[in-house]
Parts: structure tokens; C-alpha cells; sequence
């Protein structure tokens, strides 16, 4: 049987879905030590919502995350209730149950940290949860048009089609302290996968993330997007995102898993009525690179009373867990 | 140092917060076996707009018994968690976090029982909390001028010092079997305290209570209001309050806890701009009254968005507990 080291400590960097599904993955493989590094730039639906209401962090990347640390059949219950979503209510509507209960934590306990710390007891999750800043930021997206949008929003209403030239936060602000440790202390980085703008490159860009990574000796694994979103990522291809993703950090990554599944043609026509399609594999011969089946198709209705542009298809945290698991074992060797 | 029989099960029966106090109170008391059965007509505040909004039983005297079953050091924060109140947010304000938690629960698992199995388990709380019915009803008050009320709502903002002459629920309905089995198999009943009509009766009332209550063997615990409520027991002394229990049980209870500490007057007060007095005791002589120092002053605000008349008085759950623990340890016989 295949064994790892128990010092290796995991650090997932992302934010939505993507990363959930990685977490699902990972909770597969006991006695991993798990750090999720989650974006803070959301400003769309429920969260954004609770954030202008009340103040605090947005909390739906953050939520989603502790709901997959939770996902094992003891803790079926929990996961389901930070994942539901009241359907009816006036004023409850499109609201989140986890994210009212991190906004009541946030709110109890003065702030977002610590909210975080008290739902992984009371929740009993294994790992942390971390945000990459502490501080109320936005993103600030420049379009290749020489347009600006502001607020992570943008990324899934405005400009389907254009290309984004840069990304950065307003005010400039520093990555936490416990986010630049459990980079440095990692043997695996885990990037992705997830919008490449709004989930990957809202933490990548946060002040002295790459530092951090460039210095760390984990190896870096990147796990590439199934689709492109006209919102963010029109007409990229593999080479385009893992470029992006390398200047950003300033360095190679170790590892690159791309699915080479098909995706069903029922599917690939839903995604091209967005503008969507799927991500083409350009990467040719690179020792690096994983090609493996990875895809899970999932049946998501987009909600009515909810903006955010929900995704049918998704990595399947069973096929993922197996490739990383054998990365993690060393049975996969660079 | 005194001991007690594991076997002994102790089941209280009201709701709101004078249930909750005793059950904060019983906590206290290593080992033993709860089971709080809860009445579910409550129509006004949070929970009637739940009840309105998603059709299932009224959530809020069942969420303050579970956070009651929550409170000791390590669980402090789900305590909290499940009392928290949001006081911003549009749809949110007024709301009871716990009251969403269990409204969640309801729908996930399609009832309220299963609602409450599911949040013991998940915040690994001792005891059972147990709705008195599981049917859908509204309370029906008739007043001595001739009048009739429909919700339990109308006892906090109707009639004030109108006389109660009968209270029946609507449809007429049988207890939960889950609640007939908790009386039947206890040792000791504790009735109240609580709203004579809106925490109390409103169990008492359900089909096959009295005649349950009648064939346990159970010795009953009757603790009486600290003071009059305008809306429900106006003018209403000791000796009025037991005849009406004791009435609708058809027999007599076991003991009789009393408070004989002097209230603050600034408290009698605020309570006398609503209507409200101590309960006066008028009880004489009796083997069966335990008179003691019950009372715990506390501040609450009544709260804008939020209709429901909140106490400034309480009973005070160590004081309490130190009586309750010499009748359940023998030390107190009849």
C-alpha cells in the first residue's frame, strides 16, 4: 500500500467551486493536513449581499470550502446545511445558510479569522480554512479595450469576450500571516481549478503571495479548467492560462492536470450559449504534464433570484483524488 | 456526596424561556436523562414568519430548548450560534439563526423531528427535545366577556386583563408519540415555568396529556411564574395558577417551587407599566412548597422589529438547580 509522509502538509489556493471539489478530493485521503487559502473578493449574490450589509469578508468561497473539509458520510448533515439555500422567505430568498452563519460568527466574534476557527470546532472539520488577506478589498479589472470594471461581479455580468490585460486589488493590501505560512510550510501547492480571474488570480495577485510561492520548496501542482468562461477567459487556450499562472508566480509549476475526457455535446452546447467552450490542450510533450479522465458532468439549474452563472460540469473529486493522491505518494515522480 | 438513580429520566414540558432556564439549570446536574417537550403553537415574532413562509411547526421554543441543552463552557459558542438574532440585513433583521438552522433542517429532512435528531447530532447535544405534537394547530383563547382569539400571538398583544376561560388548540390533535413515551418513563415532571396559557397550557391541552401525566408515576415539579403576565394571567395568584394546572393535569403535583426573594423594585416597575405584578402567594401552608430565593435579574431591550414581549426577570438557573438537585437526590422528601 501506497504510503506519504504525515508531515505533508496540503495548501489548496482558490476559491468557489474549483477548490471545493479539490477538498472533496483530498478528504478522500486520510491523515492529510489541509490548508485552504481562499479568495476574498466576492462581491456577487448571497455573499455580496451579507458583505454590504454587514461589513465583513465575503463569506461563500469561505463557506464552501468548510463544507467540503466536512464532506464525509459522518458529516453528511453538516455539509448539507452550510450548503443549503432557502428557495423561499421574503428576505431569505437566494441566501445561504452557511453564509449566515459565518456573517452571525463573523458578527459574535468581531471577525472573520476567528468565525472561521469556531465553525471548523463547532463543525468539527479537519483543516483550516484561511483567507489570503484579512483586509476589505476589490478587484480592479483592466480590460485589453483600455476599459476598467470594478468588483469581482464584473467578472461574471460584464465584457463576455474581451480580453482582461490586468488584475489587481484597491486598496493594495498584504496576504495574511497564517496564508504565508501555510504556503511555506507546504510540500504541496495546489492552484486551481476554478475562474481564472475571480477564484485563482484574485489571490495570486494579492502583496506577497508570489514571494512566498517563488520561496517555498513545495511543488506546485496545477489542475487546468475544463472550460473557457467568455466572461474571463474567451478563447484561451491550455498554454494561455498556465502562462498567466506562471508569470504571476514567477516560476514553473511541477505538475499539470488536464483533462482529456470528452465532455458530452449536450453539455459543450449549453456552455456555448454563454460563450463558453472547452479548454484546448496545446501543451504538447511536457513531462510535467498529467493527462487523465477527469470530468464529472453535474446538473445545476441557473437560479432565478441568484446572478452568479452556476457550472454543469465539474472535475470529479474521485478521478482527482486518485492522480493526487499518487502525486502525493510519490508514485508519480518528477 | 448526594447521588441520584442514572436510571431517572426527568422531562420538563413548557417552552420559551422559562423552560430554557430550567433546562440550562438541569444541565448542571452530571449524568442525567432529558427530554424537554416543547409546545408548538407559538405564532408570532421570527418563527411565525418562518411558520407563515415554509409551513412546518414553529421553530423558536425548540431552538431555545436546544441551545439550553447546549449551554455548558465547551459549547458555548453553538449556544450562542443558535440564539444569535440578526439585527441588520434586509429580510434578515429580526430573524433567529437557530430558528433558520432548524427551518433548513425541516426542509432538508421533510419534518421536525427529524429536524431535531439531525441538530442534536450535529451539535452533539445530551437530551431530547420533543415537540408536544407534530401536527400543525393555532390556539384557540375564549375570554370571560365572550370572545375568542385565534394564535398563540394574540397572548402577547390582546386583551390585556380579559380573563382566559378556556384555551383548546384547532384542529384538535393527540400528543406525539415520542412525547407520551418521555412522561410515561419518567421520574420526575417539571411543568413550567412560563406563559400560564402560551408556554403551558398550550401543552397541557393536547389530546391524551392529562390522561398520560395521570397514569406516570413520575413525581411532578411544578415551578411557579415570578410574575403575573397582562395578556394571560392578570391579577392571578399562587393558589389561581395550581388550580388551573392541577385541574387540567386531574391531579396533584408533588412539589411546588415558590420564589420568596424580593424583586428589585425598579424591575416591579417596568413590569407594572405593561400590567404585570408578582405572582402573589397565597398558598399557606403545604408539605408539598419548597419556598425559596429563584430570582436572576436581567436586562433585555424589546426590540423594534421584533414584537414579542421579552422578561426583565428570570429564574435563576443555579439557584434552581440547587433545589432541583435535592428533590431528583432524595434529600427533599415527601
Amino acid at each position: 500500500m501506497p504510503v506519504w509522509n504525515k508531515e505533508d502538509l496540503i495548501c489548496t489556493i482558490g476559491g468557489g467551486t474549483g477548490t471545493s471539489v479539490v477538498l472533496q478530493a483530498l478528504k478522500k485521503i486520510p491523515f492529510l493536513n489541509l490548508n485552504a487559502i481562499i479568495s476574498v473578493s466576492d462581491s456577487g449574490g448571497s455573499t455580496g449581499r451579507l458583505r454590504d450589509e454587514f461589513g465583513f469578508l465575503p463569506v461563500g468561497d469561505l463557506r464552501q470550502a468548510l463544507a467540503a473539509m466536512a464532506s464525509n458520510s459522518k458529516n453528511e448533515w453538516i455539509r448539507q446545511l452550510l450548503l443549503y439555500r432557502f428557495e423561499k422567505g421574503e428576505g431569505l430568498q437566494g441566501h445561504n445558510l452557511g453564509n449566515l452563519i459565518l456573517t452571525a460568527l463573523q458578527d459574535m466574534s468581531g471577525s472573520t479569522v476567528s468565525a472561521l476557527d469556531i465553525a471548523s470546532k463547532i463543525f468539527q472539520l479537519r483543516g483550516s480554512v484561511i483567507p489570503i488577506t484579512t483586509q476589505d478589498i476589490q478587484i480592479i479589472i483592466k480590460y485589453i479595450d483600455g476599459s476598467v470594471e470594478v468588483g469581482e461581479k464584473a467578472l461574471d455580468e460584464k465584457k463576455g469576450g474581451c480580453k482582461i490585460v490586468e488584475i489587481r486589488t484597491r486598496p493594495r493590501v498584504k496576504l495574511y500571516k497564517k496564508a504565508a505560512e501555510a504556503i511555506e510550510r507546504a510540500s504541496y501547492i495546489i492552484i486551481g481549478p476554478g475562474d481564472l480571474y475571480a477564484s485563482i488570480m484574485s489571490n495570486l495577485i494579492i502583496g506577497g503571495v508570489s514571494k512566498v510561492i517563488k520561496k517555498s520548496r513545495a511543488k506546485i501542482i496545477f489542475i487546468m479548467n475544463l472550460m473557457t468562461k467568455y466572461t474571463q477567459t474567451y478563447g484561451m487556450s491550455a498554454k494561455d492560462h498556465l502562462t498567466i499562472i506562471e508569470n504571476t508566480i514567477g516560476k514553473k509549476v511541477d505538475y499539470i492536470l488536464i483533462n482529456i475526457e470528452n465532455i458530452p455535446k449536450s453539455i459543450e452546447k449549453l456552455y456555448l450559449k454563454d460563450g463558453d467552450s472547452p479548454v484546448i490542450d496545446d501543451l504538447g510533450i511536457d513531462k510535467r504534464i498529467i493527462r487523465a479522465k477527469l470530468v464529472k458532468p453535474v446538473k445545476i439549474v441557473n437560479l432565478k433570484y441568484d446572478s452568479v452563472h452556476r457550472s454543469y460540469l465539474r472535475h470529479d473529486p474521485i478521478k482527482l483524488e486518485e492522480i493526487l493522491r499518487k502525486i502525493i505518494c510519490r508514485e508519480i515522480r518528477k
